[in-house]
């Protein structure tokens, strides 16, 4: 069975996301430019059915990711947005599109139950209303031998972390100061998991910070 | 003429100091697993009057550090602590001994004038109540052709960083979550500086990411 892991970017300053975050500018005022290492590579690009990109240590990095993950936890906000009661809202799920890049099963962290969705590609959106432990579960059941990422946004990653359930992070740290945001790394308790550093890959574009949980 | 730089160790969740900063415990709970890498070093051993040590990546570094700065910038709280009158305290310089570790002239921001204080070893302590413009100015005449470092604290730091005096910043950073504590990025205002990323020198014990703030 895989491991459950964390594979995020961060700016230097500590955010994921930039200040006043929208609906139409979901990683807020700059934070676009935490991603633009990713949106540059080659394996980023094929997923998301484009063609071109770099074929550079950032697009191999990824690629290593992508064929290591076999399940996908999210919470609410990464799937549909902050606002709004999405419950009742059936295009609430348009935020990702009818061929979301997953190409796996997806759980979605929510306190509403909702139907299973299935979208092309081999992407389905499964709800877990009763926590971080049985997504977990349900996630790497639904993953066979292949990793369980937490993919966000921040506070479903602190969860995880706080809750001593992630195995391994991965952070791409962006040249970049936003100044205020979403912090990656917030309520994480008075004991935070000791971590391990496993591997340092460096690009001019991002700093990628491999660590091992010690549990 | 010198620039004016900043070199720090920082955790992964962002502090330079962990919760609970006391006296007797400057860097807070946890705060000492910041520099254990610095510690292990052969170069910072000796600066402070030690043998042994490592003779690594990391002491290679340091060394280049110690090499190329010729005068301090610090905030008070990093001259003599957090709390107390200090400056009608004779003793407050206690903190740092009769044998700095500096062997350069050390510019304090403060609000309250002092006369200068000599200590062994080529440290001196000038007292600078006109600002973060007057103390880099000040430094940079003492330093000569070398560099100017802001060591400290985050407060301090942040002040140069959004006043756009910095060219440049090494972070440190520790494989160790603590949770909680002072943050070295804070407060930095609505557009804070561009980096670019220099170079990053890697070991077990911390990455060391180096960058230039872009003008």
């Amino acid at each position: 069975m895989g491991s459950l892991i964390c594979d995020i970017s961060m700016s230097l300053d500590g955010f994921v996301a930039g200040p006043n975050a929208t609906l139409e500018q979901p990683l807020g005022e700059g934070g676009e430019k935490l991603h633009e290492w990713l949106m540059a590579t080659k394996a980023f690009r094929a997923t998301h059915g484009m063609t071109g990109g770099e074929d550079s240590a950032d697009s191999r990095l990824v690629e290593e990711h992508l064929r290591s993950i076999g399940a996908t936890i999210m919470g609410r906000h990464m799937f549909s947005g902050g606002a709004g009661p999405w419950e009742s809202d059936p295009n609430a799920d348009a935020w990702w599109g009818e061929d979301p890049p997953f190409h796996h099963p997806v759980f979605v962290l929510t306190h509403h139950a909702r139907e299973r969705v299935t979208k092309r590609g081999g992407t389905t959106f499964t709800f877990v209303t009763d926590g971080v432990e049985s997504a977990a579960e349900q996630a790497r059941a639904a993953a066979g031998d292949r990793d369980v990422q937490v993919a966000g946004g921040a506070s479903a990653v602190q969860q995880y972390l706080a809750a001593g359930l992630l195995a391994a992070l991965q952070v791409h740290v962006a040249p970049v100061l936003l100044g205020g945001g979403v912090r990656l790394f917030d309520r994480l308790g008075d004991a935070p998991p000791k971590l391990e550093l496993t591997r340092v890959v460096e690009s001019p574009a991002a700093t990628h910070l491999g660590y091992s949980v010690v549990r």
